[in-house]
């Protein structure tokens, strides 16, 4: 499956994912571009039924994560970095923001070049964005040590479904030439008018009983009150890993 | 070029990179995984010689910007989506710190997808880090409103140049099974030995009159006290465009 073609698979054949496979997938991913070529991730291989059923709860028990051979956390990683630095007489300062954000940056570009590698080879992923979501039971979870942090979890496994693939808004909608031109309310009509209009999202408006699709993510898939709260959650546990006083 | 083989290009022909093709490498890169399907980024692409020449200083002016024919500036953005919701009676919940890694991790999804794509077609790409070390700079260059954040910047152009691929960590130093194994000594010092081995890393070590490679990163590269400024300038930069309290 190429890019162009590719759709999140949430369903999985029993067929396992071959540990010389998944080396390979993950060592060809690490030639994405990185910070200063220090590489800063970690990812974490969960095959095990009890893994698997032990994660399920931080991504709100999604059926793919038991469903799945494989999930693999990819996390923002400076400690192994760091780690070297002490071995090395050298004086390591990665214990801040900017480093986490470096970190995050390199580990969801090494996390994209896997999933599409994955998929030339005709495996589904499905990418859960619940990881920052509930971080601190994932880090528990995967012993994360401090200055690591989670930050996506993908389901891998040979697909066992062939869904449509979804919609995307025209690149009118995301891309600018030379600055930002904000939005005028006729550039949103148009640019959000194919998704108002797709059957599927018409039955979400209606089944939820919202006046507007815009209303069923504010009111009911991502709310402000569960941001707020997810946004504590996450600014404490980037406290407790070392990237935030 | 493939996944594999890609390397970071720095020296570009004058030939332009058309507008097409950009358009449809950067649509097709939209088919990345998105949250809720928001598509949360946007794409700002610099072509003229002022534009450059503005954002040059913001990445230290290292050459690749003023040199490729097209810098594109990937943005978290949840300003769209925010006047969507506002047009729709919908009382939008994403001015939080949640948000914006949420938006950082559809950013940088988005990001790598590109670069594949147009390393697939031949093209090459530098992946400047240097987007969050002075983001208050890039967003008054490029006018991106509140709720939007530059995370990632892509210099593209036709390779002038075809560096040797850099070296990566094996990948026993970025794997797990099931948990996170800790670092020992003896593991330190085997994933690192090859890195350090190498004739121009050496090299590196003797012209800045250190002892360890590691001292070349913490003292030279990547200082704690830069590092630490950086920090309080991106948490400043969060505040302004509405992502952090």
């Amino acid at each position: 499956m190429t890019i162009k073609e590719r759709k999140t698979i949430r369903k999985y054949k029993e067929d396992d994912v071959s540990p010389e496979l998944l080396d390979e997938l993950l060592t060809t991913a690490a030639r994405a571009a990185t910070m200063g070529n220090i590489q800063l991730y970690s990812a974490i291989v969960t095959r095990s039924e009890e893994g698997k059923a032990a994660l399920a709860p931080f991504h709100f028990n999604q059926p793919m994560v038991k469903g799945a051979p494989v999930v693999i956390t990819f996390c923002a990683d400076f400690n192994r970095f760091t780690e070297w630095c002490n071995q090395r007489q050298a004086t390591p300062g990665y214990d801040n923001f900017l480093s986490f954000i470096n970190a995050m940056s390199d580990t969801l570009l090494f996390t994209q070049n896997f999933c599409t590698l994955a998929e030339e080879v005709g495996l589904g992923t499905c990418y859960l964005g619940t990881t920052v979501y509930n971080p601190m039971g994932i880090i528990e979870t995967l012993r994360l040590p401090r200055l690591t942090f989670p930050v996506a979890t993908i389901t891998l496994g040979w697909p066992d479904e062939d869904p449509a693939q979804t919609d995307r808004l025209p690149l009118e909608g995301i891309a600018h030439s030379e600055y930002y031109h904000n939005y005028t309310d006729d550039d949103i009509d148009r640019i959000y008018s194919r998704k108002e209009s797709l059957p599927e999202n018409k039955t979400f408006v209606e089944i939820n009983d919202k006046l507007t699709l815009a209303q069923v993510f504010t009111d009911c898939r991502y709310t402000k009150k569960d941001n707020e709260a997810m946004s504590a959650g996450m600014i404490e546990a980037l406290k407790h890993q070392g990237f935030l006083e």
